[in-house]
């Protein structure tokens, strides 16, 4: 059984095709129902109970799809927030509205950032409703990075390893993580970052669930591994502490025990839902 | 029981730690076991035996990783080539080397094509290694793109959906896939890729294996959806045909015989490890 993953649901309809039809994202933004997405802080806006704020179109910079017949944009945002801010409006945000909310993200930071051409250093310039980007003088064609991630429970005689990273708040403990490399498959990136920040060797790595994560654009993909040593090499670079913690400590942090040995995740974290489906199994 | 798949083993010692140490690498590329991987035909060569080809250390971009205590650098490499010699090198590489020509071939490719920096178009340089370039102007860092494409098969009835791009060898058929977009999961990109291609609604997604794709630097993900309609709306923009395959059917491909239905995708693809676990279950 799949576990439940914030930000991981369908989200909009993209309609990939009318992307390529500078006619038909026209007609959408003109249409009477068009909306843009609302910005506030440098993150989507949110209303009072979690929900995206929409407004009449001014700037149909970046076209994100239709819900039903509902043409929906949004301008490029005002950019980044810390990470507190992120963080409030995530405990905050509708689910139904979080695969919404995750790619305007996303695609907005990654035009912010990308405003010229990596191959010539020529300015670019936004083309198939902000899905790409296209250089005006070499016509390089440039499309928003995806980042693949791993994340992982190293498992070990029914305990698991989680680690604490130095911004993380007090008594925080979460599973491992690690950008994928090019040239490296999911499974050997897993044993990889295990190797590297714990010095644990894991074998039989297995596949959990995904998750978009739009600071700015990761693409996390939890997995489960298993490990034949339980002594650490913790590297100190990386994280400020890594232990193994028992079925039984996980239970109390995942039940927000006052006397759990740490704090969970937060439930919007794929981190929580890989703990969450460890328990249940 | 996981697929054997082409490219995804675990490659050299990649020493990450190493990368950020100068002093380190120069002593590396010093040392006298150092080697290069040399190129040929904007690939890396391979001798009679499918094996990569080492020559010593004159340009050391690019540090690959530990060979045991052997330190592999690569130059930027010759760039490109087309898919048919792609193709044959892929036929005759090293199963056990292709971790490292996967890692090489998209490292020295996205140098090659990311000279300059996106976020102010000034001239950008390689540090650590070759994993990243740094802006000398703005200062901004840029990490080499892994780009998540999903590859899947979907089900109905005991039967599997595959498709053929026009640019596909004659009688050819594989997996339907595409890039996973910011804001989505792998589940959802499935399901958007399934309707899109072929207009069917995926349910079930699961998740089979993984493969870094170095053409240019694509992290292919293989995955099984049940569908329960097998009605077929082909997106002709993208496929010339697709249909459904009994499992004789491609038994019989993927076995070579000669009066198969199609011609099933090469073993170094992920689609025929994908092909192959679903006959295997």
């Amino acid at each position: 059984m799949p576990p439940d993953v914030f930000f991981s649901g369908p989200g909009l309809d993209r309609a990939d095709a009318a992307r390529g039809e500078p006619a038909t994202l026209e007609a959408f933004a003109r249409s009477p129902q068009a909306r843009q997405l609302a910005w506030a802080d440098g993150l989507p806006a949110l209303d009072a109970g979690g929900r995206l704020c929409w407004e009449p179109v001014t700037e149909p910079a970046l076209f994100l799809g239709l819900d039903g017949d509902t043409p929906c944009f949004s301008p490029i945002g005002a950019g980044g927030g810390d990470l507190r801010a992120q963080f409030g409006a995530l405990a905050h945000l509708s689910a139904a509205e979080a695969p919404t909310f995750a790619a305007a993200t996303s695609l907005a930071s990654w035009h912010r950032r990308h405003g010229y051409c990596a191959a010539c250093g020529q300015p670019s310039a936004i083309v198939r409703g902000g899905w790409s980007r296209q250089c005006g003088a070499c016509g390089t064609e440039h499309y928003p990075r995806v980042d693949p991630v791993v994340i992982m429970l190293a498992e070990h005689d029914g305990r698991v390893l989680l680690g604490r990273q130095p911004r993380f708040p007090p008594h925080r403990y979460s599973a491992l993580a690690g950008f994928v490399e090019v040239g490296e498959s999911l499974e050997a990136a897993v044993a990889r970052e295990l190797f590297e920040e714990a010095g644990v060797r894991a074998t039989n790595v297995r596949y959990v669930a995904s998750q978009p994560w739009p600071f700015p654009s990761s693409l996390m993909i939890a997995c489960l591994a298993s490990v034949g040593d339980e002594a650490l090499t913790i590297d100190h670079a990386e994280l400020e502490d890594a232990r193994w913690f028992s079925r039984d400590a996980v239970a109390a942090a995942m039940a927000g025990d006052a006397d759990a040995s740490f704090i969970a995740p937060p439930p919007f974290a794929i981190a929580h839902s890989l703990l969450a489906c460890w328990l249940a199994a």
